[in-house]
């Protein structure tokens, strides 16, 4: 029988969010926590009592739902264990099998960028379409691949590092250990990084002034502010992000052919002072044969994807028998 | 009714091979002719002739197999037409179509490079995998995708252009428009112009003895050749193809998780010289959680990987009812 409502739940490095939503993805209650930091059975405890809380409400007293689970980490899917998890102690524990003998429910888990991919592909920006590229803009640079309707996880699940595709041979070093990743060049630590050197050389920009008195502190969000108000030294910093950005995805449109490229994150605050410079050099560095009717948009669903996500999973899931 | 029989037809820019193959993926009968450069009129012709000469045989006799097509051009799958052929006159032509009604058999085509990575997979040296990477050095860099288990191809039928992925930002300009992309880098004309500029700063190596008076003949199989004689000239020539290959490979295994990267093309003569260095290089770039188990093999089927794709194509599609 297809169960009427899910549960969705995204664990977040810092909060927990957990929701029952119906099949026309409406979410109808949403239940947030924070999120322990101390060891994997509190995060499976705190899940446990926000979910617990749900199923007391009316609208799903009696009811069944199947559970979606988002986590910040490298999931193996086929085996619904965590590989790596760098922000939460959540490595080595039976996040699944403890939950689902807690609640008594079917329990399923992905990756967080995953599961806001197939939410923007089945409720989103890109609704209506097979094959679908998002990035997330952020402290780091995460990704999600839907390729022929369904998501892309790769032969261990831990494919759609997307932040991880090289543009500069010998730039500057990534997190990831490698060189001129693109998280290396285009995210939040890189703007910020070029944000200082462009401070120093250009004492006397509005981007200087918003600082303050110490370029260290600058952030993604005053450059987007001094680049709203005109200042050509912070367009100038976000043109290079849209630069590689768009050249990025030259390469994924190369080898995916996607529809579209959905790009969410917190640096899409700066929305078209880094989308049209991404998009010209889309234009520019892509093939002719994957331009045609290739986008790139916003994400639409923000902070609400990942619960979304995971309750699209519960309901996919389950309803091809698990 | 499956077919026990199909007939696999690969059009190269210099010559079509066309073959019986049964179930087994044994050729029954192998026929080739030169490819027609002038019209795609003359090219359906040249195969029309080669697939009848195959069907009079008496192993075929009152079978009726479907044909599976390979051609050198970009195609539109879902519409079955070519989008882009740079080599021969094949843009325009209705070439399925038209061989369809000339000789009265189910016709499927696609890239030869879509099925070159099809044959490896399902009967060379990907055999068993359900997520592959194929990647051909020649003149050019070809690639081909098995993603869960089939030929992905994209949203156009576009993708898998893998020769065309950005490696250096800024380096020199690809055949393509854009710049620094792995076959600008590393494919047969980047070996020979690295191997012009090396014979001029090293008139003493073994490599520019072999190329006798002139090293604007310089080519690949004698960069091969001088490195297999131990010229440490032409092995750090052929290393940094590796070394290149092996970022590309970074990129693809972070985006796709493959458990397989299968290398063919002329280049691949070369063999360790240029396979050891890109495995190096992949376990050093690519993130950890995509590596276990992951290899590097050389393709298995060498030429014959044309026809045999193709066969392999017209029997699924059209076991699945086309």
């Amino acid at each position: 029988m297809r169960a009427s409502l899910a549960i969705g739940v995204d664990v977040g490095g810092t909060k927990i969010a957990a929701a029952v939503v119906n099949r026309d993805a409406e979410t109808v209650r949403l239940l947030r926590t924070f999120t322990p930091q101390d060891s994997s059975d509190s995060i499976v405890s705190a899940i446990g009592g926000l979910v617990e809380d749900l199923l007391s409400s009316d609208e799903i007293s009696g009811l069944r739902p199947p559970v979606g689970l988002g986590v910040p980490a490298q999931v193996d899917f086929g085996a619904q264990k965590i590989l790596f998890c760098t922000n939460l102690p959540l490595e080595g524990g039976d996040v699944v099998g403890d939950l689902t003998e807690r609640l008594g429910l079917p329990v399923v888990m992905d990756n967080d960028a995953n599961l806001a991919a197939l939410a923007e592909t089945r409720l989103g920006a890109a609704s209506g379409c097979t094959d679908v590229v998002c990035l997330t803009l952020g402290t780091g640079i995460g990704g999600g691949l839907v390729l022929n309707g369904r998501l892309y996880r790769g032969s261990l699940g831990t494919g759609a590092e997307l932040g991880h595709i090289v543009i500069e041979r010998d730039g500057p070093e990534c997190a990831c250990g490698a060189r001129g990743c693109l998280e290396a060049l285009a995210a939040g630590p890189a703007l910020a990084r070029n944000a200082r050197a462009a401070i120093r050389k250009h004492p006397e920009s509005l981007l200087a002034t918003l600082t303050g008195a110490d370029p260290v502190d600058v952030t993604g969000e005053i450059v987007a502010e001094a680049a709203k108000k005109g200042d050509a030294v912070a367009i100038a910093l976000l043109e290079e992000v849209g630069n590689v950005l768009g050249r990025a995805m030259a390469s994924l449109a190369n080898v995916l052919n996607p529809q579209v490229f959905v790009i969410g994150g917190g640096m899409i605050e700066a929305g078209d002072l880094i989308l049209e410079p991404a998009r010209k050099t889309l234009s520019e560095c892509a093939m002719q044969g994957v331009l045609p009717g290739l986008r790139i948009v916003p994400a639409a669903l923000g902070n609400n994807a990942g619960y979304l996500g995971a309750a699209v999973l519960a309901f996919e899931h389950f309803d091809e028998g698990g």
